[in-house]
């Protein structure tokens, strides 16, 4: 990407992106200018440096990450049609406030209703609880990830049902008692360490879901519930869904890990009524093994294949743990949901 | 407000606030820490240079304003209560896209919604058009302005009635034929030029009315359809509801000047159909003589009154052309609004 900025005063400027610095030139008035090694196809994070300060670049959008707003750039991609804002009908996001009784306190998502949600206040809808990743918020599946554009299009093609999407916020601090770890410091054992999901879960069990079912037309029963999650929040869709397998019955796991046969053994029903597991990486972790935890993802799903569940798997091409696989799992995960 | 920044290489870095630029001290650690005088209550834009680059501050929230997201800073205000975010019922919030006509292209704008409007399929709310100011965009009215949380306290005290309020983008480029003026000309003559505003007003007319009273359960007549704004949404309301008194019943002008008995003079139905102009000012501006064109706008506004319009004129004690006297001046008027 290229990228300039005025700093008359400055002695170095860097441009960061994809964990690499470059240096900026100064040219005569001050302005200075430069570009990055090419990037994925699809969004970026970046910031830059100047002088020793990181900071975003004053001319670009902003997007919740790295647990603060910062910089992003969308680089052209050869199927950015998927995602592209159409003339097409629209569906709504909706920012919402409640109060979360499990947390004392009020919180916010953002509900995407399908077109034409408002015009038969007769029909109900099945519901996807979609969550993103460590260090995003309840806006990222909406800005960086373009779900509502990605869900218009697809329901204007006829390629996926009309669905109610909820994007709330799982951002959890690590419950020390769980973890067993001092405050600041890595716990000992596997990790995520046991317990790490269970403020959330208690949040989307007895919070989300009741609020989503009181205030909106859903489908509120587990055939017409589904999960799914990007890094952190398929470690958690992994999480929630094995335990509760009479809440969801779809579940996608994006660059999140995966879910083993050794997982379900114990959880009761959950073979019998999980109607599908969809898991994805982008090419580039499974090349480089960035496949996080549990065991490799692709043998695992197709020992649950073999278990008799139904599963798909998808590798995102040339892509990495970036938003550009996420989209084009979302792509894929939702024509599958609510088939049966 | 406080602020630092850690720059270790930088030579010279400085808060920029209310058009002050105040230097910051480097610490031993590279540190640069530093504060401004004492500010208005409420929400003020602000950056950072760092050795000659105006930049956000990174550890801020970001506003559209100044025609580019950039930082705020909320100074906590003695009246801050009518804004808080409060356990009370709330409204949504709705992202809309929707194709313009007139402009051809497709359009963003938000919608409140008030609480309780999901619930009861039968019933049908009035309209506030409500506007950003230059520089702006549609996000405006609902962060820095909080209208939906200024909306959701006073109807849980029962002192407004529940209303939609729909926040669309008035930033429009200046006619060059309507100005007279070349392109990076400032016209000659009255400003803002005749014709400055028609853009925009197509737009209200001709699409966004009818796309919000076909897709919400609006009261869709002019007895139930207000227009507000601030500075430059102020001017485009005047203009606007001025020209089309069959349209709009309920005026605010925010820090955007007045309606003058000469501007209704040939303004058929105005006096007969129009129900109210609200007029407001932060104390400030009244002070330093900063209420834009058209003359006083107390005075003015006294004269309408005279001349037998109902009136409010509204002064925001001890702030100047800033969002907390917009914040008041919406507290001020929304109770007024459809009560006849």
């Amino acid at each position: 990407m290229h990228v300039q900025i005025s700093a008359p005063g400055a002695n170095k400027v860097q441009l960061d992106i994809s964990a690499v610095k470059y240096d900026l030139i100064k040219d005569d008035k001050g302005v200075w200018i430069g570009e990055s090694a090419p990037q994925d196809e699809g969004f970026h994070y970046y910031q830059l440096w100047i002088d020793g300060a990181a900071v975003p670049d004053p001319g670009s959008l902003y997007y919740y990450g790295a647990s603060r707003w910062g910089s992003g750039i969308e680089i052209p991609a050869k199927d950015q049609d998927f995602y592209a804002l159409k003339n097409v009908p629209h569906g709504q996001v909706r920012e919402l406030i409640y109060f979360s009784k499990s947390n004392n306190n009020n919180r916010r998502c953002f509900v995407y209703t399908p077109p034409g949600y408002d015009k038969d206040s007769q029909k109900h809808f099945p519901v996807l609880y979609l969550q993103h990743g460590g260090g995003e918020d309840e806006t990222g599946w909406s800005r960086q990830g373009r779900a509502n554009f990605i869900m218009d299009n697809l329901i204007a093609e006829g390629k996926a049902k009309p669905i109610i999407i909820v994007m709330d916020n799982g951002t959890w601090r690590m419950p020390d008692r769980a973890s067993g770890a001092k405050p600041g410091e890595c716990p000992a054992g596997p990790w995520p360490p046991k317990g790490w999901a269970d403020g959330f879960t208690k949040t989307m069990l007895e919070d989300i879901i009741p609020m989503i079912d009181a205030n909106y037309r859903t489908l509120a029963d587990q055939k017409h519930r589904a999960m799914a999650g990007l890094s952190m929040g398929g470690m958690q869709t992994r999480v929630i869904t094995v335990d509760n397998p009479d809440v969801f019955s779809y579940v996608g796991i994006f660059s999140g890990g995966s879910i083993s046969i050794e997982d379900i053994k114990d959880a009761r029903g959950f073979k019998e009524n999980v109607k599908l597991i969809f898991v994805s990486y982008g090419s580039r972790e499974l090349e480089n093994r960035r496949t996080g935890f549990g065991g490799d993802p692709k043998e695992n799903t197709e020992k649950l294949k073999d278990a008799g569940i139904k599963t798909h798997f998808y590798i995102s091409p040339q892509t990495a743990h970036e938003w550009q696989s996420w989209r084009r799992s979302l792509h894929e995960f939702a024509p599958l949901l609510f088939k049966d």
